[in-house]
């Protein structure tokens, strides 16, 4: 989800970013203009920042927004924890609104320098979520290459033809990716948060317990799981720091599967949350946690209760707060002989919520 | 989701169809051609002929497919119960297929027509699975008034270039909605996914059992949901053949809720999957179907035992099969005070459900 940036810009040149996020979204049908629209969440023009943040040899990133919401976006900083952002008032056109978000760079007669001054200026538009830093890589050396002071240069066609028309720069159309499209109609934000949701959906740690009496599960589920994500199993005791799963919380792993055969685990669970608050993990994208309750009692009725149920629902009330999503899942371990199905369809459940990442269906217990 | 043909095509005209889908899907990224992907487990090139064939003006429908592909076509029209189609060979490229469709409707010297000759032929891409009666009406609207003999209007600008370009004819732009769009790329896919699901949650039909028990949740609930969707409320017994429900059912209604009092109530549900099957209603969109249990039980533990929960699982793996999705969903009826908050929690989970319409959670049972 979130490559590491290589730490180096092309060519050694210094490079900042304009995004201009003033747009009305009348064609998304809705009263919210479409960069302020939440997916997953949060809001989109909180992706776009992202994007540019995380590649790291981008100096400054300027969000222009329209006059009305520079407040809602000082607050999206905020609350999102971006870094070496600006934000400056628009104009009443797209190109003027880049000349304002420009304008910051340029040298003040009566003041000293408002930031410094970059080589390369990227425009890049704050409702298209999804950029990587080898596109944008690529569009820095476009710009070395052909060699203008001030570069504005744009990924569609669109563009590219307004600044040849106006502008007399010799700009240059850099071939980017599918996923570099913009959102403009309702469907594209549909397509943003399915696209995301997808990308959430690349790994889950299962962490089991150290216990005798879940070895089986413990391997039996991560290699039903393995034909359909990437597994990372590990048997712990959730109450040790443990720094293989630190490694794996800090490589950005958004889906975790506590396997556990203590009714619903609450208190070792709570470390685990813990540790993925501390490592920032759920600020910008909600985390799955399905705590997996073994039950192997002998009678025919449920082994958990309502009150363990409230408990649950509490608890996921509680870190829903945190950007961390917890439901329940029993497994039934009985006849030893369907274990195998019962840890397949706990598989195809898991996969389901991880998939869905619904916020409703929280604090619920499902059976397998 | 389907709304009634008008039953007059404009201007007295004659009018057919020819369906390109012949493509490779290369840009999705997969192995399978876009037309064939599933959209909640429906070929997307089903949704773009039951897009043609609900119009009913429109005499013949003609899809065109890829030799290796013929089967395939003839199978997905025989499983939805497509009408007025004919499955024809397609050409190398997509001016060759289009040609091949028209050739159906050309005068043999040997023998007799084919398929009757109509005066206006609208092509319609496969994968636009999208497009309203208003819009073809304008579309034969236009052809008409440009009087030339044989017609290829295509909605894209992409398409009127070509058609003004190599066919000479009086090409015209019809203006078309946002919907109209082409899936092209998987995230097309996902926003035709999310857009159908959003089509098919506009409304709920809440059926309360008769009984004194349940009276106010059966008042309570539909109000709760009220606010969110389209609610039909009725109180009836489900074993009797009720007109009023009959004509929700066939007004295209795609969720219903049944609350009872009994334990998960099935017998009951029974008679409902059977009127929604007779309807052919699940044949082309998946329906939801929840089972709502109010528990008024005094002790604090679950009145719903392991066996009921195995009973709901088997009846929702059963009506799967007829495309209905079954959810359980167990309303606690304890403390009075508490009772609309459970309710909206209710009306929350009811929601999530419908709009999810997750195959793989049928048959657990929910707590509000």
């Amino acid at each position: 989800m979130e490559p590491r940036s290589s730490g180096v810009a092309p060519g050694g040149v210094s490079v900042s970013a304009v995004l201009p996020a003033g747009g009305s979204g009348e064609r998304l049908g809705g009263a919210t203009p479409k960069q302020f629209c939440a997916v997953q969440g949060r809001p989109l023009v909180s992706y776009a920042v992202r994007a540019m943040e995380r590649i790291n040899w981008i100096s400054d990133i300027i969000v222009v927004v329209s006059p009305e919401n520079i407040e809602t976006m000082k607050t999206i900083i905020e609350k999102y924890g971006h870094k070496r952002v600006t934000v400056v008032k628009g104009g009443i056109t797209r190109h003027r609104s880049i000349f304002n978000g420009l304008k910051v760079f340029a040298e003040d007669e009566f003041s000293c320098h408002l930031l410094q001054k970059p080589e390369v200026v990227i425009i890049h538009d704050a409702v298209r979520p999804f950029v990587e830093e080898d596109i944008v890589s690529k569009v820095v050396m476009a710009a070395k290459e052909h060699g203008c002071t001030d570069y504005d240069l744009d990924y569609g066609t669109e563009c590219l033809h307004l600044a040849l028309k106006y502008c007399k720069t010799n700009a240059k159309l850099v071939e980017g990716t599918a996923d570099l499209w913009k959102v403009t109609y309702k469907r594209d934000l549909y397509a943003a948060e399915s696209i995301i949701k997808d990308n959430l959906s690349q790994q889950v740690c299962v962490i089991t317990n150290v216990k005798e009496t879940l070895a089986q599960v413990g391997f039996l589920l991560p290699e039903s799981l393995k034909s359909q994500i990437k597994v990372e199993a590990i048997s712990i005791s959730l109450s040790k720091n443990d720094s293989h799963l630190q490694n794996i919380i800090s490589g950005q792993c958004y889906n975790f599967v506590c396997v556990n055969d203590k009714r619903c685990a609450i208190q070792e669970t709570q470390e685990l949350v813990d540790m993925l608050e501390k490592s920032n993990i759920p600020l910008l994208y909600p985390v799955v946690l399905i705590l997996v309750h073994l039950d192997s009692s002998e009678n025919n009725s449920f082994s958990i209760g309502m009150e363990d149920l409230t408990t649950i629902k509490k608890f996921a009330r509680e870190t829903k707060k945190k950007n961390i999503l917890v439901y329940g899942l029993l497994i039934q371990h009985k006849d030893p002989l369907l274990l195998q199905e019962t840890v397949n369809s706990a598989a195809a459940l898991i996969m389901a919520l991880i998939k869905d990442r619904n916020p409703e269906l929280i604090g619920q217990l499902l059976v397998a």
